[in-house]
């Protein structure tokens, strides 16, 4: 019977990680699917109306964004406020020990994710990563309550919730990404300050059930014949991805996107904190707190209107879809016909990819994608901030990455532009600005979260190792500039937020021992002997108005320190001997 | 000034960790180049006597191993015996806290290296990476105190210490496999209880540096065309590398590699504990050492010989140049001709492998691979757990890793054999046995070493991320079952080296909130109530002689607790009241 109890209660953490594996996979498979469909539904819509009039069309575009917009807004609202941005603040905060209960109820589960479909389906400028996170921890906490009964308590240990806990941040971000082990890694270091190795394997079980579970449920929904495939497939020739010589210019990718990281997550902090400080926009958000959200999914989606401003900035294609645009291994200002061009002679793209051109060149070619792509990163820059402001669910995680990627993909073509043969004298070494992409996306990411984890996230998402070593350049040099320059996003928001949380504990940087007591010691130091005179305590007390103590030591001549007296003894002593009291007393002795 | 001094600080931790990346990559290159020419020699030897007379190429290929093997005893034992075995127990065990000072001299350093060298060059089945972890460390421990200054120990700081000794760690791995991420993440999981997230980019940056300069390195020399490449890059398409139903065979190896992992760690221990307490071993070890490792290097090297049985276990190969092959995309028992066979009509290989598939065939291709695969791991699996038992500097990861991909390799091709046109009626679907290597190879060393982490260590030297699932699933499935059954190699071998450890911390699993105070109380339960009479307290005292404390009721009727009694002081009472003293003094008063 002994056996068997721990047979059962061993399995049965097995059986729970795995489940949260199961329920995660099937939630994001299926708000993955709402989320498509609510997206494919404005361009059906936009592309039937486009015939009749271009108000119409734009009255159209618009209309949809700020309708589900408005609509995630009052779900959010009415249902459970916590729902509400990213989500990895507070599971941060509650993972350091605060009890934040409201944070994982049903109820804000429901809130979040109906309200994370619709905000999502709107295609403004979000993501899914904090959120998700969010939502698998509030499964992995009803869950926990579930499999290991009641909720009497008896049961119940700190320890072990924050453990379970951590498997369901893992298992967030492994879900947005199909990523199973970089969502581990990111997890832990995005929510965990001191990380116990035993409980490892607790998230990538997870994450490994989920990701199973996704791709099979993927492959029965799609039937296409390729069975396994990463999100962004990239198909970069593994042996000549790039050149060592390349390698400087990816570390300055790395330099300039820990400067813009550092820039973003500023501005974010400096918008949020204007929009709560402001007194104006503090009496909107309090009385007609529905105005925000419909002016700003106004603003953003009259930006993006294809027909209108869209055209300079790839609007055809929804936010996050560009991303794939950014990976391609064609080069987008390579002359037409030449071997990497996306539009070869025939009209195909070269390396057989996927893409229409004209996304970033406009219908008739006119535009430069220079041009584009710096419209793109600058107006988006500011846009992702904005729909961040959000009352809305709403991660930050996508449009950095998204950014990233196009700056990288930038730089690439102007490299391309210098070196259109390559740096190399030999075929099949050409510029790849794809490659500029990849890098450019997750240092950015690196840069705005503070993570080096971004890096396997990024493997994971490309399906590709060759860059492995650009990659980490990158990343390692956005970290570290932005990690002197300011917060990371999540803990921007924490303090923005105030939520409660424990100050970080520093590096242990040489710094500290570097530094001696003579830097900071008050000189000369005033001390009293135990052969003072009492005027010499009274200059020494009355110099230094601020010290509390005074060394004693034995005599002026050795100045061996015996011990310290404090100012109020010393003060006592005086008054008792020369002060008012005592001249009285003395004087009354006298008669 | 004060700028200035900070900037100085903090740079010098970065220049630091970049010198300890750059100096892990010069040596490792050069120990790798070294190594390879002692292992070519061999075979130039062998190639230029085998026409002389098979007996003397005999004598020449087991003279020339046992001949470096004693040099590298010798070099260990005479210069530091430090450098004897893996080094990354000890590692851990320094890391934990433990002072073991001798092992971080610069003496240790160049035993370790140049026994390292002579062990390797001579082709037994050991690995690098063990010793690397502790080359690494024992450079980050001198580095660190020519950078950091002086050996006074005014600014040492154990905690500091610490941190370089990780990245040290850290980087060692990375090296041996130019690996970076997976070299971090493995060596946090092997060295480390609780790993604090601040210190996670020390390792990262200076494994980075490490791979980058390795990489230049590599360039120069080979100077091929190809400028990156993993070090046993494998080509299996990325679309469809394996099937979804697949998937239970890939968790059924990864059960099997727990098994076999855990019997592993059991025989080795065994082995090793019986060597050292057989008192004949014994007489041998302290009298004639150098005894052993001639007869075990005789032994291995004349199993190995290619023309004796080696010709059943791929004997033509050196012991870690094997792993290629197992990786190799094509199918070994495919028949001849077919589209996956390694020999296809035309002489060449199917997809352009490079592979001589008589290695594993025989010359005559008289032997199926089945026979020579598992003759291959039935022999190395006792010879891999032989070598590690000489008096030599070895690394038990590699053969560990061979063995799994050999298994994995036999299985492969057993799948192949059941369904020859792979599991799905379309093209393209072919059962991969390259890939069974791959997960074998990762499951194994997963349940030997205990960690998840080398999964990525199997995806950075394979430069492919599409197995990533089956290797996830098998990778757990292992580690799962053998820390059940067996602690991992490197805690088995700090237990027999009796090196002071802390115990692990035990896993929060449900057992704990199961276990019940009723299972382990002891009823029916002897209490004393305040109207207790003497006869029952005597009583209680006497039917529990091992209760050294008694619950204190209120009275028989309520059992309310009010406290508790100790035995000593019911007896003292007792003794008091009608013991032989109190009934003398009795008698006295009666007088």
């Amino acid at each position: 019977a002994n056996a068997s109890r721990i047979f059962k209660t061993v399995c049965r953490d097995w059986i729970f990680l795995a489940l949260l594996g199961f329920i995660m996979a099937s939630l994001s498979f299926g708000m993955d699917y709402a989320i498509l469909n609510l997206q494919n539904a404005q361009m059906l819509l936009y592309d039937w109306v486009i015939d009749i009039h271009i108000l119409l069309s734009l009255l159209v575009w618009v209309g949809y964004v700020v309708g589900l917009t408005v609509a995630s807004a009052l779900f959010a609202h009415y249902i459970a406020q916590q729902a509400i941005g990213s989500g990895i603040p507070e599971m941060k905060t509650i993972l350091r020990g605060v009890i934040l209960k409201e944070y994982l109820t049903v109820r804000t589960l429901i809130s979040k994710m109906i309200g994370l479909t619709l905000s999502l389906g709107s295609g403004l400028p979000m993501g899914k990563e904090g959120p998700f996170v969010h939502i698998a921890s509030v499964v992995a906490a009803q869950l926990s309550r579930l499999v290991h009964g009641s909720s009497s308590g008896i049961f119940e240990n700190e320890t072990r919730s924050a453990e379970m806990l951590a498997a369901g941040c893992a298992v967030g971000v492994a879900c947005t990404f199909s990523a199973p082990i970089g969502g581990v890694l990111f997890s832990i270091e995005v929510t965990s300050v001191y990380f116990a190795v035993r409980n490892y394997w607790r998230g990538f079980f997870a994450a490994t059930c989920s990701a199973t579970l996704f791709r099979i449920l993927r492959m029965f929904s799609i039937s296409d014949s390729v069975t396994v495939e990463a999100h962004y497939q990239t198909n970069f020739p593994p042996q000549n991805t790039f050149l060592l010589q390349e390698l400087p210019i990816f570390a300055l990718i790395g330099l300039i996107c820990g400067l813009l990281g550092s820039a973003f997550v500023y501005i974010h902090r400096r918008t949020v904190l204007f929009l709560r400080r402001n007194s104006i926009a503090k009496k909107m958000f309090q009385k007609y707190w529905i105005i925000y959200p419909i002016v700003i999914a106004t603003f953003i989606s009259s930006l993006s209107f294809p027909q209108g401003l869209g055209q300079f900035m790839g609007g055809q294609e929804r936010f996050s879809h560009t991303m794939t645009e950014f990976f391609m291994n064609c080069t987008w200002t390579a002359e037409n016909g030449a071997s990497s061009a996306c539009l070869t002679e025939n009209g195909t793209s070269s390396w057989g990819d996927k893409f229409d051109i004209h996304h970033w060149k406009g219908p008739n070619m006119a535009y430069s994608p220079f041009i584009t792509l710096a419209c793109f990163q600058t107006v988006y820059f500011f846009l992702a901030i904005l729909a961040s402001t959000l009352p809305v669910p709403s991660g930050i995680f996508m449009p950095v990455f998204v950014l990233g990627a196009a700056f990288g993909r930038l730089v690439g073509e102007g490299v391309y532009q210098m070196f259109p043969d390559g740096m190399n004298d030999d075929a099949g070494f050409e510029i790849r600005p794809g490659v500029y992409a990849v890098v450019g996306a997750a240092a950015f990411c690196g840069a705005v979260t503070h993570t080096v984890s971004v890096a396997v996230i990024v493997f994971e998402l490309t399906g590709q190792l060759c860059t492995l070593l650009p990659v980490m350049i990158a990343v390692l040099i956005a970290n570290a500039i932005a990690s002197y320059l300011q917060p990371s996003i999540y803990d921007s928001i924490i303090r923005i937020k105030n939520l409660p949380y424990l100050p970080d504990i520093p590096h242990t940087s040489s710094l500290y021992h570097e530094m001696r007591l003579e830097q900071f010691m008050i000189t000369p130091v005033v001390f009293i002997a135990k052969d003072s005179s009492l005027a010499d305590v009274r200059q020494a007390i009355e110099s230094k108005p601020k010290v509390r103590a005074f060394p004693l030591v034995d005599s002026l001549d050795s100045l061996a320190l015996v011990g310290s007296v404090s100012r109020s003894q010393l003060q006592r002593l005086i008054d008792a001997r020369i002060g008012t009291k005592a001249r009285y007393a003395e004087a009354t002795r006298r008669i």
